[in-house]
């Protein structure tokens, strides 16, 4: 007799409650797959955006996650002109893909005080950078470290949907929408 | 003496052809990081969309690389409405993330036919599956696979720019455009 490996992506409850959990799972433990999700956004002129992020909250009672940034990259323009975003994490070990819907508000200055106050000095580093992220410099090095809290945003992720997908012997997608409570729908895969 | 064990994020033209090592690499290792890209795509209705493909062929030459879906899915969807998209790739190995910028036309019927000729029949039973990827079904397993050739799309992706990051020591960040035949400009990361 096989073991199923994952029982917990055969009802729609259990499958959502999984999700949360290994997001949570990212914020705390480096080496878990959530901990790196992809964050695409689209761009002023109307270019999907992708680019790797750390998961630094996950709340699954607010149904939200955080993430930091320098308040000048270009993904921060992006959630300006858009507040629409995605989150996508690929799950190897549980066969697992999460993917978003989240609209995005950009916290900085004050109302992140106490936040960048938790940030350690070496992670510090990654918030202002001069010049600011993106710009062109002569050469590869041409560009200093100047942690500056002015420059440290907060993207809180409201989470509007999720649509989850398990590969396993047979594969199952669902997804799950706030407007629902959460309740689940079954789509083919 | 530590010897520095990527040195080709050290000069533009060895970053970008490093790049197009690991995309080649992807297509034929299955385990090789560029096998499972993030494609981003912009909705009908704006929202970015992103998930996880298999990068089937890279052509350093051309600039393109493929992807294979099943012509119903949403993906193509958002792509008849939108044809630009972004592909990103977080090769941990390399410490290296690359996100292509790229244009995208859909091809099926006719003229995909001598690829869809050597899709091994393992692989065509990811296109043709009823009901149609995404639609809703009353249980999980509410769906059959039908390989069908009708249902077989190539994305041709024409890569348009690169944005490449190596996290070392010193982080590097760059730019390769078409426009400039990927001569390359180096970025504040």
């Amino acid at each position: 007799m096989t073991v199923d490996p994952h029982p917990w992506a055969a009802e729609l409850d259990t499958l959502c409650a999984q999700v949360w959990a290994r997001l949570v799972r990212g914020v705390g433990d480096r080496h878990a797959p959530a901990r790196h999700p992809t964050l695409a956004t689209v761009s002023p002129e109307g270019w999907p955006e992708a680019r790797t992020v750390v998961l630094r909250a996950a709340d699954p009672v607010a149904g939200s996650v955080d993430i930091h940034t320098d308040l000048r990259s270009a993904k921060v323009a992006s959630l300006r002109a858009n507040h629409r975003a995605a989150l996508h994490v690929w799950d190897a070990s549980a066969h697992l893909q999460t993917r978003l819907e989240v609209t995005v508000s950009i916290l900085s200055g004050p109302e992140v005080a106490a936040i960048w106050a938790r940030v350690p000095d070496a992670s510090r580093q990654s918030y202002g950078t001069m010049p600011a992220p993106g710009q062109h410099i002569a050469s590869a090095l041409e560009y200093a470290k100047q942690p500056e809290a002015a420059s440290f945003a907060v993207l809180r992720c409201t989470v509007q949907a999720m649509d989850v997908v398990h590969l396993g012997p047979h594969h199952r997608r669902a997804r799950f929408d706030r407007g629902t409570h959460w309740a689940g729908q079954w789509l083919a895969p």
